[in-house]
C-alpha cells in the first residue's frame, strides 16, 4: 500500500474511521453518499449529523463522488449492511483488482442472507479482501478512547499493510486470517443484545444475562463454524468482545430495545418512539434463516426472532428457553 | 447418588447451594465451620451474616459437626481457596473412597500455586471429582433467578447424577467432561475485573473494557490450556460467563477496586475502607506466578499485579499496556 485510503460512507464509523487512518499518518479521502452532507463535513470540517463535537481535520478530504477515490490503494467499506450492495457495485469501475476492500459493515443482507464477504466477492470480484471488527462505538474511537480490532484477511502482507495504514497506540489491529469468522460476531450480536436486555428489563439478574452471553456466543460459534470461520476468532475481539460491548452498555439501542420489551412495553410502542429501527430486529430473521439453512441450533436468536417477528410473548419465550433439557454444554 | 448432599461451607454460596440442591428435592446437610452461625442458621432459618432475608427451609439441615455429614454421597466444598486444604483434611475420615466430591470454590491456592483441584486429590485421594462454576451471584440464586453453570467432571455417570440432584428450571447445569477447564475461569477472573475496573474509573471508554474482556480472555485460555484444560470450556459458563458478570458488575468488589484505584485512590486507601480484600489482589500474584511456572504470556494479568501488588502506576501499567506491538490475534 502507498498508504492512500478511501473510506466509503460518513456515518459515524467511516467519519471515525477517516480519523483512525489520519493519525496513523494515511493519506485519506472520505466518500459521503449525501452530496450536502459531503459539503457540509468540507466546510464546518465536523459530522454534525451523525459525530458532533469531532474535528474532522482539512487533511481528511471529503467527496461525493466516488471516482475521486480512484487513486486510492484501500477502501474501507463503511455503509449499513443492507447497502452494501448497491455501493459495492458504484464501486466496481473505481477500484482496480489490485485495490484492497476492507469491509468495516456488520451484518447480514437480508434478501440473500449473504455475508458481506460474499457480496463484495460477487460485486467487487477478484480483489483482496479484509475484515475490521470489534468493540467499537464510533465516538470513543473518534475520541482516540483505546480500542482494538480484528483486522482478518487470507494474504498477510496485505493485514501487515493494513495494520500500518491504520494502527497507532489507541487504534491496535489484531491480525487474523480467517474473515468468515470475523464477520459473524458482528452480524450475531444485536440479536443477543435484544435478549440481554429483554432480561434486564424483566428484571431476572445479572447471571442469566451472564449466561445468555456465554450461550449467545456458543450460538455464534456453531454458527461462525458452519459458515466456515473458526472457533477461535469467535472468542477474539471481533466476537466475545463486540457481544459483550453490545450487550452490556445502554448507548446499545438493541440493548435498550430489549429493556423496553422486557419491562412489557409492545414493539409497536417501542419502535413508534424511536427514529431508526435496531437493527437487530432485522438481523433476528436473516440469523434464524441462516441458521435454518445450515442446521444449525440457535435457541436464543430463535426466541428473539419469535418475540419482535412471530408475535411470541416475551413470557413465553423466557419459559421456552428455561425448559429446554440439561445438555452437554459444548452441543 | 442416593440423593443426600453436604454442602461444606455455609458462606453466601454455600448457602445459596443448600437451597439450590433442596429445590432439585435433594435431601441436604449444610455445615458451617463457625458452631454460633450453624445454630444461628439453624434457628432463625436465616443466614443473616451472609445472606440475610433469605429464608432456610426446615428440610436444610444445618451442622457444625463434620461427622454429621459421613452419610451423605456428594461434598460440595463451598469455602474460600485458601482454606480449602484445612477443611478437605478435615474432611478425609468423613467422606469415604466412594464420595463425589464437587468443587465450588473458585481460586488457586497461594503458598502451592496448585488449582482446587489439586488441592482435593491430594487432601482426599481417590474420591471421584466435579467442578461446578459459572456466573453465580449467590444472592440471585438463592432468590431463584435463572442460573447457568458449567458441572464437569471426567465421570459422566456422575455428571448425570449431580445435574439430577442441583438441576431445576431456574438452576441449570451444562455438562463438561474438563474439570482443569472449568476451573480457570473463576481463578482468573478476579484480576481481569481489577483491570477493567481501572479502565472505567480512568474513563478509558467501554470499548478499552470490551477489548480487555476479550484479550483477559484470550490469557485465561492459553493458561487454561497449559494446565491441561481446553479452550473451549474457557469459552463456556465457567470462563466467559463468569468473566462477563464479573467485569461488568458493580457489585463486584474487585471491578468496583479497579474503578477507585483508576480513579486515583491509592490502594492503602481503598482497601482501609474495606473489611474484606478483594481476592483479586491475592489471584493477581497467584495467576502471573503460575502464568511464570507454564511459561505463558499473561499482560494483563501481569499489569494488574504491577499495579496492586508491585507498586507500578497506573498511567505506567496502562501504558505498557498500549505500547505491545500489534500482532496476531491467536497468540
Amino acid at each position: 500500500l502507498s498508504g492512500r485510503l478511501a473510506v466509503i460512507g460518513a456515518g459515524a464509523w467511516g467519519t471515525a474511521l477517516s480519523l483512525v487512518a489520519r493519525r496513523a499518518g494515511s493519506e485519506v479521502v472520505l466518500w459521503a453518499r449525501d452530496r450536502d452532507l459531503a459539503r457540509e463535513i468540507g466546510s464546518l470540517r465536523e459530522n454534525r449529523p451523525y459525530l458532533p463535537g469531532i474535528a474532522v481535520p482539512e487533511a481528511v478530504r471529503v467527496v461525493h463522488d466516488l471516482a475521486e477515490t480512484a487513486d486510492c490503494d484501500a477502501f474501507l467499506l463503511a455503509v449499513p449492511a443492507q447497502g452494501l450492495r448497491a455501493v459495492a457495485r458504484g464501486l466496481a469501475p473505481v477500484a482496480g483488482r489490485d485495490r484492497a476492500i476492507v469491509i468495516c459493515a456488520k451484518g447480514i443482507e437480508q434478501a440473500s442472507l449473504a455475508l458481506m464477504s460474499e457480496v463484495v466477492a460477487e460485486t467487487l470480484p477478484g480483489r483482496p479482501i479484509a475484515v475490521l471488527s470489534g468493540p467499537t462505538f464510533a465516538r470513543e474511537v473518534a475520541e482516540e478512547k483505546p480500542t482494538a480490532v480484528t483486522l482478518a484477511t487470507g494474504d498477510p502482507d496485505l493485514g501487515r499493510s493494513l495494520a500500518a495504514a491504520l494502527g497507532s497506540r489507541r487504534f491496535r489491529p489484531y491480525l487474523s486470517d480467517d474473515p468468515l469468522g470475523a464477520q459473524l460476531g458482528g452480524a450475531v450480536k444485536n440479536v443477543i443484545a435484544i435478549a440481554c436486555g429483554i432480561v434486564a428489563g424483566r428484571d431476572l439478574g445479572d447471571n442469566a444475562r451472564a449466561a445468555l452471553i456465554a450461550r449467545g456466543l456458543a450460538e455464534v460459534v456453531r454458527l461462525g463454524q458452519a459458515v466456515g470461520g473458526r472457533a477461535e476468532t469467535l472468542m477474539g475481539l471481533s466476537g466475545l468482545g463486540d457481544l459483550t460491548l453490545t450487550c452490556t452498555a445502554m448507548q446499545s439501542r438493541n440493548y435498550s430495545l430489549g429493556v423496553a420489551l422486557g419491562r412489557g412495553e409492545s414493539l409497536a410502542e417501542v419502535l413508534g418512539a424511536r427514529r431508526s429501527v435496531a437493527e437487530g430486529v432485522h438481523s433476528a430473521s436473516a440469523v434464524t434463516g441462516l441458521a435454518e439453512r445450515f442446521q444449525v441450533e440457535m435457541p436464543i436468536c430463535r426466541a428473539v426472532d419469535d418475540v419482535v417477528n412471530r408475535d411470541v410473548t416475551i413470557d413465553r419465550a423466557v419459559d421456552d428457553l428455561l425448559r429446554r433439557p440439561f445438555k452437554d454444554e459444548l452441543r
